[in-house]
Formats: C-alpha cells, sequence, structure tokens
C-alpha cells in the first residue's frame, strides 16, 4: 500500500453541507467526462495526463546523464526560464532539499535562477556570485524568443563562450521545442544538447517533463521516485467516485466555496520548505482559472511565520477567503526540545517532546480558531516530504486544477491574458512590427 | 531639495474621479484629526509618529557600537523574532543590500532568522549552516514569552554557552521591554546588553526602533540616512491638504476603491529585492486593517517573473483587485545590452541600451495591459534604492496604513485575532491554566 495526499474536510462541514457536495456530483462527473474523453476546450493539451506512463524512456535516461555530469563538472548550473519553465524545478528542489538549498549544497551544484525579471540588479549579483566557479547552463524556453530567457541566455551564452571557448557548447543544455524555433535551431547549429518541451503540454503543467527534471535531477533528487508517485497518482484519481477521489473532492469544494462568494483561496502550510510550491500553485491554479472575468485569487502563506503577518486578517477580516492547509504529517527532521533545569522561560509544559509535536498543535489550533472566525479550512494530509510523495501532489493539483476550471466553465489550458503586457512591451520597446501600437500607447503614458 | 516618494495617479482616472476624490476629504481630514489629535482608537501607540525625531540618541549611540561588534567577531547573526520583530529588519536588508545578502556578504555576517516557526527541518538546517562559526543573537521579544522565538532563544542560549562559556553573554543582544518580562529579567540576570522595544510603538511599526535597527545596522547600512529620511518624510507629510500630501492621496484612493468593491491590494514591484518590504507592508497593513469584518486583503508579486504566473489572472479573471506598482526610477546597478552581430535571437531591437530601460518598458507597458483590463492601478514612484528613500518609505507606508485604518472605521493599532491561534494552542499544548479549554477543543478534532 502507498502512502497519498488525503482530503480531510472535516472542519468544512459548518460551510458546506453534505447535501451541497451532493449536488455538485453531475458537474465534477461532466468535467471528468470532458477531461478523459479529450472532448474539453484545450484538450490538445492534456499530455500531462498520461506523462506518469507515456514519457520518453531514452530522453529521461539522457536527462539522468546530463544531471550526472552537470553534478561532476559544475559547482553552478543557471537554470535559465520564467512561469512554468522554472518554477516547477525550484518548488521541486526547495521542497525536497531545503529553502537553504544553495547554502547547504554539497555534492551538487548552486542552483541560480536566471531570465524570470528584468531586473538588473538581480543579474549582477547573479553573474557575481559565478565569479570564478564552473558553471553549466540550463535553458528552458518553448520557442526560444520570451524575452526575459531569451536576452538572460544572449548574457550567459556570451559569458560560456569567452570562459570556456569551444567547450562552452558541452555545458549548454537546451529544453525547447522538438523541432523548431529559434533555440531549437542555435542549438543545432552549436551543438548543444537538447531536450523537448511536448507539444501537448503547458508551461504550468509541464515539471515532470524535462523542463523540470534537468535541474531536479542536478540537485540529487530522484526522477524515478517522482515518476512513481505520480503514477500511483494517475492510477489513484482515475475515478469520477467523489467518495473515493480526493482530488475530484477538493474540485468540487473549491468550486462549492467560490460560488458562496469567497474570492481568495490562501493555500497553507507550516514548512518553509513550502513556499516555493505554493508558488508554483498560484500559477498553476490562477493561470488555469483567472480568465473570462472569474476564478478563485490564488494566495499563500507559511505558518506559524505568517500568523503574526496576515493572521489577524484571516481571523477577523473581510471574510472573503476560505484556506487549503496542507498538513505534512512527518517532517524530515525533527527536534527534540529538552527540559529546562531552571525553566528560565516557563516553556517547560513544551519540553520532552518533539517540536513537530508542537507544530501540529499550533496547525490544529489554527485551524479550529480561523474556522470559528467564519474561514473554512480544507486539509490536504501529505504523508511525509520526499520524491514519491512530491509527484503524488504535483499529479493531484494538476488534475484538481484542470477539473476545477471546467466546473467553473473556462478552457483550462490557454492563457490569452499573457500576451497583453508583452504586446505593449514589445511596442513600447520599438519591436519591428509594432509601429502601429507605439504611438497610441505612449500618448497614454 | 530631497527626493521622495510620490503617487503617480494618471492611471487610475478611469476608475476613480476627481469628484470622488474630492468627497472623501472632509474623511481624511477627520482622520488626520483622530492621528495627529492622539484622540482615536489605538492612540497610546502612536510612538512611530514622532521616532525620526524623538528617538534615544544613546541607545542608537549603542546600536552602532553592537552591530560594529558584531560585524568584527561573528561570522553569523541570528536574529530571533516573528511578525514585526523580524520582518522590518529582513525586509531592509534584502531591500537595501540583496535578496542574495548571505550569499554576497563579504565585510558583515551572514544573517539567518530563527523564531519565526515552529518547523525542526527549518532549525536543523540553521543550526547545521552554524557549524564552526562565530555567532552572535540578537533576540527580539517584548515580552519573552511568544512561543516562536522563545524556543528558539532557548536553543541558542544553550547552543552559544556550550560554545563561548561565560563569554556567551557578550555575544547575546536582547531587544525588549524597557523594564519587565521575562526576557528583561534573564537579560538583567545574565549581563547581557539590552535594547528598547518602546511602549507605545506596535510590531509592525517598529523597524525604526531598536527592534529593526541593530541587525539592519549589523547588516552594514546607514543608520543615520535612514532617520533622516524617515524625518523628512515626518515632516512632508504632516497636512491634511490632499494636493500635497501623496500619503494621504493614497490612502483616499484604497479607501474609494475598497468601497467599489475591490477586495485585493497587490502590491507590485520589478524587483525581486524588494520582495520581503512585500512582506513587511503586507503585516503592516493586514494587520491594521483586517478586523470586524473588514479590510482590503494584502498580496504581492514581483514582475516580470509573476506575469508568468499570476498576471493571466490580473488580466483577465475576477475583477477583484487594484495594483499599487512601485515603481523603483533608478537601480542600483544597471547593465548594458550589447549588440550581437548575429542577431542569433533577434534581440537586437533591444541592443545598445541600459537592461533598466527594458524593465521600464515592461512596467509601463504592463500597467497598460492591466488598466485595459480593468484592473486599477496606483503607482508609487520611488526615485532609487538607498537607506534615505528606505527610511522615508517605511513612514510613508506607516503613515498611509493609519489614515486608511481610520477612514475604514477600526483601530489600526490592535491585533486581537491574533491571540485565537495562540489561545488554542496553548490548550492543546497542554499549558498551565488553559485546562479548561483542552477537552473542548480536542473534541473538535
Amino acid at each position: 500500500m502507498y502512502m497519498a495526499i488525503k482530503l480531510n474536510d472535516r472542519y468544512i462541514s459548518s460551510f458546506v453541507s453534505p447535501s451541497e457536495l451532493e449536488s455538485v456530483k453531475s458537474q465534477v462527473s461532466a468535467a471528468h467526462g470532458l477531461l478523459h474523453g479529450r472532448s474539453g476546450q484545450g484538450s490538445d493539451f492534456l499530455g500531462w495526463l498520461d506523462l506518469p506512463e507515456n514519457y520518453d524512456k531514452n530522453e529521461f535516461a539522457r536527462i539522468k546523464s546530463a544531471a550526472e555530469k552537470i553534478k561532476k563538472d559544475s559547482d553552478i548550473l543557471i537554470v535559465i526560464g520564467i512561469g512554468g519553465s522554472y518554477l516547477g524545478a525550484r518548488a521541486a528542489i526547495e521542497f525536497l532539499r531545503s529553502s537553504n538549498y544553495n547554502e547547504l549544497a554539497k555534492d551538487t551544484p548552486r542552483i541560480y535562477y536566471a531570465g524570470n525579471n528584468i531586473s538588473p540588479s538581480y543579474l549582477n549579483e547573479i553573474l557575481s556570485l559565478c565569479e570564478g566557479k564552473d558553471i553549466s547552463v540550463n535553458v528552458i524556453s518553448k520557442s526560444g524568443t520570451t524575452t526575459e530567457p531569451a536576452l538572460a541566455f544572449r548574457i550567459f551564452k556570451e559569458l560560456m563562450e569567452s570562459k570556456y571557448g569551444a567547450d562552452a557548447a558541452k555545458r549548454i543544455y537546451c529544453t525547447t521545442d522538438k523541432s523548431k524555433g529559434t533555440l531549437k535551431k542555435l542549438a543545432d547549429q552549436q551543438g548543444y544538447e537538447t531536450f523537448v518541451v511536448p507539444d501537448d503540454v503547458g508551461g504550468r503543467f509541464s515539471v515532470l517533463t524535462a523542463v523540470g527534471l534537468i535541474p531536479i535531477a542536478a540537485a540529487g533528487c530522484d526522477l524515478d521516485a517522482i515518476m512513481a508517485g505520480a503514477g500511483e497518482a494517475r492510477n489513484a484519481l482515475a475515478t469520477d467516485n467523489l467518495e473515493t477521489n480526493d482530488c475530484y473532492k477538493y474540485a468540487a469544494y473549491r468550486s462549492i466555496l467560490n460560488r458562496k462568494n469567497k474570492a481568495v483561496e490562501m493555500l497553507v502550510s507550516y514548512e518553509p520548505r513550502f513556499t516555493m510550491m505554493a508558488e508554483w500553485y498560484k500559477q498553476l491554479f490562477g493561470e488555469s482559472e483567472g480568465k473570462d472575468q472569474k476564478g478563485l485569487f490564488p494566495a499563500s502563506a507559511v505558518f506559524s511565520t505568517d500568523l503574526h503577518s496576515l493572521g489577524q486578517f484571516i481571523q477577523d477580516g473581510s471574510r472573503v477567503m476560505f484556506e487549503t492547509v496542507v498538513d505534512i504529517k512527518n517532517p524530515d527532521k525533527d527536534y527534540f526540545i529538552k527540559k529546562s533545569p531552571d525553566n528560565f522561560d516557563g516553556l517547560n509544559f513544551l519540553s520532552e517532546q518533539n517540536m513537530s509535536a508542537i507544530n501540529r498543535k499550533a496547525l490544529e489550533g489554527t485551524i479550529l480558531a480561523h474556522t470559528d472566525g467564519g474561514t473554512p479550512n480544507l486539509v490536504l494530509e501529505l504523508p511525509a516530504v520526499n520524491e514519491h510523495e512530491f509527484g503524488y501532489m504535483v499529479y493531484f493539483f494538476e488534475k484538481a486544477c484542470a477539473i476545477s476550471a471546467y466546473m467553473l466553465g473556462v478552457n483550462p489550458f490557454d492563457q490569452p491574458g499573457v500576451e497583453s503586457y508583452k504586446k505593449n512591451m514589445f511596442a513600447l520597446l520599438g519591436k519591428p512590427g509594432f509601429e502601429a501600437e507605439k504611438a497610441a500607447l505612449e500618448k497614454k503614458l
């Protein structure tokens, strides 16, 4: 028997009645039908659904070899990508290894993420951290033309060539389209090793492809266990029976709470290492649902830290939100609190137990307090922090997101709104082809 | 002439009319009267208002000396505190130095933040990063009994004593009540140097007291410039004339937008180093306004990074939010984009200019796109990244927050809701005095 995420919906009962859940069953089944019948909007992008089984085994082996080479010959791996092209990898590495990964890394390279912003301060810092170090670069872009990563790659390509000459090509790994585009063309010319962003997997669903797996493997994580966990989720979450499918039940509750005028879902954990997982989650749900003037606004917090910043609002502010609490049942390391002989701080009532037991009481006490205050709480119980559970969780959230979006009545797999800022930016920058827009926009500034 | 934050309200004009602003003038004046007349709710906590002038000059000198000693004798400074007791310092250090401060620090100690959560994984990591290093500890707690920092201090006190014996006391700095409480008593017994959390300054308003200033100085920042900047804000923002007081005008727009059914304010910047400033801001506004079932939910993002995660939602999802964009006019370092001889990536249209110019076009293009999509945008123009502007900005936001909360009709300076989770946690942990609640709570779990 494997372990898996479970939905604990005990605390939601004063906000959502069993009959409400019953009444959306047919909607869940309809969404399930759209997804598995591949008949819903965006059905060209369902590659993630079978990815845990139907992935390219040869490429998978090449990913592992590339990661081994990077571990051996590099102090630093620069991961160039934006949005889904870096968030999944970063989330995995911080969750599975540490949010202090770089400072703790011993047998694996430090990893810096470039090309996800246009800040010159940020770029200069990363360049200075690279001084005197051996470097590899993994650039991740379907087309190769997205401004942020393309600009960063131009800079790092030059750095690598001036440092390594002709050998630079052996340290540059491209994750891109299988056959076309600027980056693929360049890679073939220069002899960079290439990996594939599949045509049928959108960026925010791509962490279990080469997009996420190269950096994750370079950080020393076990890819086989990740894929096995995702595969188990694929099997376990294939039914539309709400009684046994916690993924669908979670989607159903989200849909009900949204229609009860909750505008914000806050994903909460009690482990700082979950911070970037929540950022990954925010892209997944925000970009899938936030369209046609609909969708739950995705927010996140790490407790008990943020109980001392956002806690007041959640307890007693505008009743606009519900919380989804990720309850990690077992931390990767514990700490035993000893008794103090003189009890100078009055904390002996906490002693003679593991710190995780105290963190658990904080979680339980907070759920009860927030529920009393009128903020509905759903709980997702995660058995442990490891690759297997990570893979399961990724698939769980991806599928919950697709079902949620179909229930909301939107295409889960497009992101037309992301183009708007790009178009304006290109026009203002004077990109050829955008001349007409330029003048109109400049008048508004 | 000094520089200062300015509000650019050009883009809000299609969402808020001049007459709407006119119609809340008297409310702004009333809030101003409550604040400066010290007649509003929470008026025992107005110490922050005159802090830039009325601070303890002797203690200020001691803070600088302590920071110099820490810089000389320590590789690592452990800052123990939660909520307002660490967020301001961390925000300042990441904003003024870098979000990669620890990896870049040369003549100043690495700084780790402990006691802001109950995660044993997090604690174990910090302990392992301390191995073999020279350490100082700054513990920040008004009472000394807040669970998270008290527990962390118990552990680090033992570590320091086992490492330094009787000399440990010379490496422990306590920021606490001036005369009473567990921590003050212990400090006096053990001979720790103490600094004061003033009685009339709440945690989220305390960054310009010893609470924030010791770590900020240890990171090599110029305290005099910070206080001078705050002092200038105090003078510049003392009038209730909306035409000249951008701080009050910002509060007025917030209030208007909230009453037009905006539930979420998203604080946006284009610099990753602003990330923790936004966390500080979220506590300041969330804890001050989020009560009596009222308040704008505070969220944040860093662009262009998050345009590829939350951008779709902001452009085209539920129309629940407005954005406040912090426009940093000059980055601390720039980067010149050179022309590529073969233009392999098609990016030469971006070349022959500084990267900051491109970041600026992204900002302008995004404001126009989001405004077109129906998301109101306010812009706060920050002239530069330096101590002076930091001090000004802190005071600007603190005062905007107080005026906002009075306009909302809540006490800006209390946080009664934060006690709820603590009470439940204590009961579940079996703290003496909470026996009655324990059984009742356990039944609900």
